[in-house]
């Protein structure tokens, strides 16, 4: 089924846009595109923007909101988050990934990178919600009790048995204080091997940074080349704490580092050195971590806090645009596929905006309106490679999604 | 008319709610109010909270946003800001504040105080949309071409004729850089005699403290407590760059401080600090700045950015409640009306929010999901005084108001 988006508005301009299989196939001006075989979506008063995408999540996570706030990390993990994890089993899971998924289609982000437990409930989701995912396999080797390291690597050797169009498998050892160096090189190897992305959490605390000087004499970013993690297939969660040296490790190897600058300031963690990273040339995506840490899935948010962060240094660092690119087309390149960016041949995933509504009145310059004042009551539809997965606010079967996650959290609880 | 709430979600019970004119006569448990002479609204699946008091503002300012941003503060004042300003006429400050008006009831705020030009415009938009605000009367020496100082005196005598039940007059001394010693005096002086709120910008940025020690050889602080200006109706926005004695100075003599974060990460003043001031017991409320230097009137997002900005310091400092009453009672005390919480005797001010919102599933604690993970998409209603100022999404007039503001603005660029 083909789509005819009719005069919308894009680059400030009223657009005719041809939307055929999943992708963008003709972007012209208004009323210019002679009758096609497609359906035709009236947007007058819509704007098209590139949706977000969500460079690191741990979506079932969504069903431990506000189980636990404000106390200290080590509190909150132990007392709190792991007891309950424990719990979590396969439809727990599924009806939690199925409820951030939820979330983010209402807000705007269509593509998600998960680093999680009973991974296949995860996938299920997201392949019947219509998004795109990259689904990890979590693999740690202290944390035994939920992971089963040959288990992990067999399942990332047939990958190919559990992937789709929109979601593919990536490695994913946990972080350098639950996996040893060997761990990691075995996992860059498979990755290697297998073409696939390779994800971690990386120099997220200070504590972590100064463990691993202790234990390897190196920081975080100086261990993972070591191991031969880095490279284009390399994504990094966190990097608060990362020095000139390790951004140029990052930056020369073509590795990117997720900002999630929520989690970051909720946790205590620190904050993200924008300036320098930016400087570097590193490649810099955006994440929403948990929704225990955040604590909701709002890739929106996350933009607009990672522009007005960098900018408390230098307000003319991180403009408007490029906090966008992060959100957009930064995670999608990093994660491998050819979307977020409304252009020809483009994977035809898109926001069609609102501009009635009042935060983008008046309309001076739509990027900065939408970076800096929108929120997710400006999105009227969403598209996923070609398909609406929100029309009118509405995301189908939603009703049920919520249903089914009130049910099942009174066995957590 | 009188209002019954059937049926709400309050303090996690079921309750009836009884609006009697403009306060809350009775909470009781669901289904034990007898019948009454009011107008009953089914609240089933909706809560009830506190809605947003937005304590320092420049609400006409929504015309200018986005218009200028991603540069430095004296570029994007000199060149941007004030040669556009100068424009700005009785209908583009009526049209503007109208816009602001709409928006902040949208995301969920019922009052706001103002500094800006050409008051009355806006005291006609605020009593026309049924909103609280306090509006200022902007004093300013080295600003001559906006302000008339005398005329403005006259105005804060006869501050009675502007006044109503909602809206209320103030004296606003621009700042420290824009108003000599001497004229605080006065405006303090005026503000006790007659019973007034006087608010300034206080300690904002470095430079401006470094500025007043050259000058004055004290910290803007220490300079108010000289000029009279400090007291229960002192309201100081900004406050920055404070030191453990200013904020003894402010605590002692019951000012109230307005924090906002947005605002002051944007144009790179500078982080609030949180941790001091709750220690030191003064008294803090969040405000939204002007929509040029956010770019939203959404507190909301200063709620939940106040919350993360302060843990990355002290994950235990400032809880949700603690940020949630930053946000609502504590700027309704430091402007002088009883309300900001739900309870029998204070003003009917409310939010009626939609607890099938996926972000506020699964619902553990109400106000963590409300502060971490809501946004204005969670507002079903508004209630104002008594009365709705908006029902099931929509204000009166929004069409008019929208179409009104891009109308005007074609005049400022």
């Amino acid at each position: 089924m083909n789509t005819l988006l009719k005069n919308i508005l894009h680059n400030s301009k009223q657009c005719d846009i041809l939307v055929e299989g999943n992708k963008f196939k003709t972007i012209a001006a208004a009323n210019t595109i002679a009758s096609v075989d497609a359906k035709v979506v009236d947007c007058s008063g819509l704007a098209i923007l590139p949706p977000f995408y969500n460079a690191h999540c741990h979506a079932a996570m969504t069903l431990l909101r506000g189980f636990a706030d404000d106390m200290p990390l080590f509190k909150w993990l132990s007392e709190y988050i792991w007891p309950t994890e424990a719990k979590l089993d396969d439809e727990l899971i599924y009806a939690g990934s199925r409820l951030a998924i939820l979330e983010m289609i209402k807000s705007g982000t269509v593509f998600f990178s998960d680093m999680y437990w009973r991974r296949t409930n995860t996938i299920r989701a997201a392949k019947e919600m219509g998004v795109r995912a990259t689904v990890g396999v979590t693999i740690a080797e202290n944390l035994d009790s939920l992971t089963h390291v040959e288990e992990n690597f067999e399942f990332l050797k047939n990958h190919k048995e559990y992937e789709s169009d929109l979601v593919k498998i990536a490695a994913m050892p946990h972080a350098i204080y639950t996996c040893g160096a060997k761990l990691y090189e075995r996992c860059a190897q498979v990755a290697q091997d297998e073409g696939l992305v390779l994800h971690t959490h990386l120099a997220e605390t200070a504590q972590e940074v100064s463990d691993c000087y202790a234990k390897y004499g190196k920081s975080p970013v100086a261990l993972m080349a070591d191991v031969g993690a880095l490279g284009k297939n390399f994504v990094a969660a966190h990097c608060v704490h990362i020095d000139e040296n390790d951004m140029r490790l990052l930056a020369e190897s073509g590795s990117t580092a997720v900002h999630n600058p929520m989690s970051n300031l909720k946790l205590a963690s620190g904050i993200f050195p924008m300036a320098g990273a930016i400087k570097s040339g590193m490649k810099i995506a955006l994440g929403t971590d948990g929704a225990s840490s955040n604590n909701n899935l709002d890739m929106h948010e996350e933009m607009k806090i990672a522009a007005v962060l960098a900018k408390v240094n230098d307000p003319e660092v991180l403009p408007a645009e490029m906090a966008l690119q992060m959100a957009t087309r930064n995670a999608a390149l990093a994660y491998g596929f050819d979307a977020g960016e409304i252009a020809e041949g483009r994977l035809a995933d898109c926001l069609l905006i609102d501009m009635n509504n009042e935060r983008l009145v008046p309309n001076y310059h739509l990027i900065s309106n939408w970076v800096y004042s929108a929120d997710s009551r400006c999105i009227r539809h969403v598209m996923c490679n070609g398909k609406f997965v929100m029309e009118n606010g509405r995301v189908e079967g939603e009703e049920d999604i919520l249903a089914h996650a009130n049910s099942v959290v009174k066995r957590l609880v």
